[in-house]
């Protein structure tokens, strides 16, 4: 009927696999794997006890080694190990984050923070899964402030010995995967004290339960019980009691001491070797944004599949509407279809960089820096997307999206710790905030006030780093201009200009108002004065954090158009300008508060929206086929064609009635026969005029 | 320390109480006993068991008879009825739902569908639960369009009986309480057909099970199996193969079949017959929308008791800051606070309309109407905003907000379902918007184009009914102005003013377009051309739909100002500008584009906000504390002052350490220590210039 053009699925599947292809399939053949898929309202014992034992058949699948080193049983493999953990949403996150606790986290910091005697010791058991183990960094009393935690591990120089402390309730390690039943060993963060001096926040080994599953002396475990969701994990507490371990166990790849107590590290600053020590951890923000960006693909499947069977009110042929066809259900589908391919193609570029650093192809001080904030800034929003879409799938899917059998809720549920959970998602974006700040801090170092503001004004060139502060080739005095200075707001240069300029504008504002609000305050209260106007700031400086994240993600989407051609580019385009101008849109009342947009323009952003709905509304099926998401891996029953069934029968029991005359007739045709005949009547026997 | 205005609290405690406090507090009382209260995680069929059990209990207590006739066992006594029921959700989710299910959805179907036969007949062991039943209304095939459900009722004189039949799949009546299992009877919604016509969707009582469960003969069931939340809940399918009930099964107070097949009602049209049938339904959304008030009422009395203790991060000062001091924990909770009053303070406006109604005091066609639209307007609001402030209490408590006994999860899980069941959101206010827009015509009844543009710049007075389109007394032409014409945009006559006028002009744009785009359309194809302008403006619509119940919201809280005095009166005013500004600044795009606010001005109300924030902060406990939540009513961890046990014991260990002298020295403090000496020694090394 039609001479649309048409996207070659295979090629964006393609695109949507990345680098690390072989590795996702591979991951979902494992979640194509009955065993490994989440089975909705398993008591929580029972659920627990499957989820360790999938963990087994994950060990023997050999699904679970890539990261390690080789001689050790591991393939060496950063980008393509974390590529295939993605795909394990697909069936149970349950089993995905406990496989992330034992392998992610309690085996990568023994990989990590360890060296080489660490390694050959433990990380086969832990590889064979013979040594369960958590990572207990988090206390009850610090979240997300892990230089503050109050575990100490104090060194006895007359043992050579550490003694693992927790001095008060606050310091219970709280909320770790493993610790409530299975775990033998726990990575423990604790202040490394020795010689009477405090060197900050390390990480032991620590035996905690033996194989039979009792507490080793001096741990105290609790169990947390049920959650919102992963409740196939033993989350739970751990204390420490005066805990003796071999000086040994302190994992000692970034600072040592020696048996007289002698600490030593190769980094100088306390604070840098903190940060070093923490950035080696970054692979779980990247694990959960890639994982995040699967559930938005499979919400979208199933909601965008059911969207085009599923009718609701009758339209004017006297059909149901398909819900799709409604202007209201593709503005509530399609912007986070679009937003899903650039969460995902940000996604490969994070991982790409993961990779570059993890491998050493490119671990420079410089590419850990740009892994952290892009890390920082990608996993609030991917993490926070996929909430939204899953929620809107489910809504948009009414009662059918609240059975667990259509998966929406159980990922909704299991993913929901994912904000807050590797960094809480506010906090990661006031790191990126700050990275942003000193970026631009740093091209005016010793300047003052006026220089600032010059350089606010000036042509500023080249963007400092690849991850860090943009800025675009243009002057402020020009962006103020922007909507008369470019043809349009809908071509690519627009987009980019208005989305960096965002970013850009609002980072100058805050830091003006920073350096303005402590200029002339005595030295004596400036460190709280300047608290106090970060304060001030904070909400701006992590919305520019987040507007930073959103001109990554539209980067990475545009530089993912390059691999396109044709019917495929045409369609790919228009999905890149609807997340770019949706963004746009979303950010107008900025835009017009500072003279980047008119009211006319904002109009004209919104009508054209309009028009690429209606485009892409065509191409909606193709563009979630392209996710290439098998049966085994929705496993929805309403993404199975059972809506478009039950409709043809339907309509064939209406039509066979209607052919043999017994389709009853309604009263209302009758009722309005009848006004129009007394009203025919009326008229006749009315006088003419 | 202070001067501070302090809220009165026991008044304004008295002002969410509302007029039904002694139902409301007695709604407490069976939330405030273990019996009634969810056990996390318990496996479904206990969880299934236990639901019904407690209903059972409900019934002992006296909870649940008080809306149905007072020489029944009742008490004649809907508001308060709805009142007592909206406090259930302390309880349990699964309980109060469970309850609805049994006395507000299949119970009042009989009372309000059926006549005094059919209530002396059944209502006493509904009431007494011998006789627990389903509301089979909802069919798989067709949602939110009732009007089109397939299921038939054909009447055969010959035996003076209904035939109860499922034509196909699509008709199984889906997502039924108390249909998988505890079900005896069903109130089924069908087509009643008799004498060759259809007159339309009616309700039948029709025995479904034995009493000790087994299926009646030609009567289907099958089990939802697990859902999203509301486990406690045995949801199913039902369906019927040519099930025959006597004649006087049919609830005949708006429709009755004689036993020769004739067809009799006092409502002529077909239409408004069914409109009149299903808005005796409206009670649920009268319930969840209080519901909803009263989880968000629970997510911020535990999120800001916790944010008032919980501390993280060092401030200038040296002691972690405490989180509500941050700037955007403030952003995140206090104006969900304000929304929470809001939403409250309408929800008693929609309860005491209901009332009116159901209670005969007021039944009149135009209130019915009023109550019918105030309740679509309000009921998606509230539950939104319910989700949307769990979620964020869920996040700004971090981890310990995940876990089951603080709460938030499982009200999250439970409440999800809110917003697409008693009726989808968007549908709803897709109803709200045609009655805005049929209000907005009614003023131009035969006007052509000319006429509705005149009257869009005229001043039309007043406004049209109670809670439908709003005319705000001033002209269009002024509006254009409003932000030059009224002092500024904080008092409440500007804020009423911009949100009215942003209702009224997308209502009158909305028209217009309409109109517009049918004007030179044949007659043949006018149908077809008006269906699709509707969808063209359908997203602007049911913005407008959304902005009228935002209205109507403001409105209610700045209505319930007037109970309160002096300090309790500043503060309530904050709140309720919070509130007001909010909507303002949300909408700030609109206000920009079209031309109501400058930028400068938008600055400022972002700017006022900001110091609205900073206010409250300081009385944010206050008001959780008017919530009036015992202890046992939140039952949430953290909202028991554990965290500043934990603080002060944390606090109180590193004190006695300083005191005593054993307090390990940081490495940070010598290495600045180290590099402070060595830049001295430079300094003095160095030749004077």
């Amino acid at each position: 009927m039609s001479t649309l053009p048409r996207i070659d699925r295979a090629t964006v599947s393609d695109a949507l696999y990345g680098k690390w292809k072989a590795e996702r399939l591979e991951g979902r053949r494992i979640a194509s794997d009955p065993r490994f898929q989440t089975i909705p309202g398993l008591p929580l014992d029972e659920n627990r006890a499957r989820t360790l034992e999938q963990l087994g058949w994950l060990v023997e699948e050999g699904a679970i080694q890539r990261a390690f080193p080789s001689d050790l049983g591991g393939d060496d493999n950063h980008g393509g190990n974390i590529a295939a953990f993605q795909e394990l949403v697909f069936a149970d996150p349950s089993m995905q984050i406990k496989s992330g606790v034992q392998w992610g986290l309690f085996g990568a910091a023994i990989l990590h923070l360890g060296t080489r005697t660490h390694h050959e010791k433990w990380l086969p058991d832990v590889i064979s899964l013979k040594l369960p183990g958590a990572f207990a960094m988090t206390e009850i009393g610090h979240g997300s402030d892990v230089a503050s935690v109050a575990t100490t591990a104090t060194y006895d120089p007359e043992t050579r010995e550490f003694v693992i402390h927790t001095p008060f309730r606050g310091a219970w390690k709280e909320f770790l995967g493993n610790a409530a039943l299975h775990g033998q060993a726990a990575v423990v963060f604790a202040q490394l004290i020795t010689l009477g001096v405090n060197h900050g926040v390390h990480a032991f080994f620590v035996p905690i339960r033996t194989a039979k599953g009792n507490l080793k002396k001096g741990v105290g475990a609790e169990d947390d019980g049920v959650k919102g969701g992963l409740n196939g994990i033993d989350n739970g507490r751990l204390h420490f009691d005066h805990v003796r371990i071999p000086r040994e166990n302190l994992l000692n790849r970034y600072g040592d001491v020696a048996e007289d107590g002698t600490y030593s590290s190769h980094i100088q600053s306390p604070g840098r070797r903190f940060f070093t020590m923490i950035g080696t951890l970054v692979q779980g923000r990247v694990s959960l944004d890639g994982a995040a960006a699967n559930a938005m693909k499979g919400a979208l499947a199933i909601a965008i599949r059911y969207g085009e069977e599923r009718r609701q009110f009758p339209g004017p042929d006297g059909r149901d509407t398909v819900l799709l066809d409604y202007a209201l259900h593709q503005r509530r589908l399609l912007p986070r279809l679009a937003e899903t391919y650039a969460v995902s193609f940000a996604g490969h570029r994070l991982l790409q960089t993961f990779d570059e650093v993890f491998s050493g192809a490119n671990d420079t001080d410089e590419n850990r820096e740009d892994l952290e904030t892009l890390a920082a800034a990608l996993k609030p929003l991917s993490t926070w997307a996929a909430l939204d879409t899953l929620q809107e799938a489910r809504e948009a899917t009414g009662g059918a999206g609240y059975m667990a059998k259509n998966r929406l809720t159980g990922w909704r549920a299991d993913l929901d710790i994912y904000a807050t959970f590797e960094g809480d998602n506010n906090v990661l974006l006031q790191l990126v905030g700050k990275r942003l700040l000193s970026d631009y801090a740093a091209q005016f170092a010793g300047g003052d006030r006026a220089a600032l503001a010059r350089a606010a004004a000036d042509q500023l060139g080249e963007r400092v780093t690849r991850f860090g502060l943009r800025q675009i080739g243009q002057s402020i005095a020009d962006l103020g201009q922007v909507a008369r200075s470019v043809e349009g707001v809908r071509d690519e240069s627009a987009q980019r200009a208005l989305l960096a300029d965002r970013v850009q504008a609002m980072i100058a504002s805050i830091a003006l108002a920073l350096r303005d609000a402590v200029k002339d305050v005595p030295k004596a209260k400036r460190d709280a004065a300047s608290a106090a106007a970060f304060n001030t700031q904070q909400v701006k400086l992590i919305e520019a954090a987040r507007a930073h994240g959103e001109l990554l993600q539209w980067e990475a989407f545009t530089e993912a158009l390059e691999g396109f051609e044709g019917d495929t580019l045409t369609v790919m385009t228009w999905l890149r300008d609807l997340f770019g101008l949706g963004l746009i849109e979303k950010h107008a009342s900025w835009y017009l508060v500072n003279g980047r947009l008119s009211g006319a323009r904002v109009e004209a952003v919104t009508a054209y929206i309009d028009r690429l709905l209606g485009r892409l509304r065509e191409h909606a099926l193709d563009l979630v086929d392209a996710f290439d998401l098998t049966p085994e891996l929705l496993r929805a029953e309403i993404a199975t064609g059972i809506e478009a069934e039950r409709q043809a029968e339907a309509q064939a029991y209406v039509d066979a009635r209607v052919a043999e005359g017994t389709w009853p007739v309604h009263e209302k045709q009758l009722y309005q026969e009848a006004k129009a005949a007394a009203k025919a009547a009326a008229k006749a026997a009315a006088p003419r005029d």
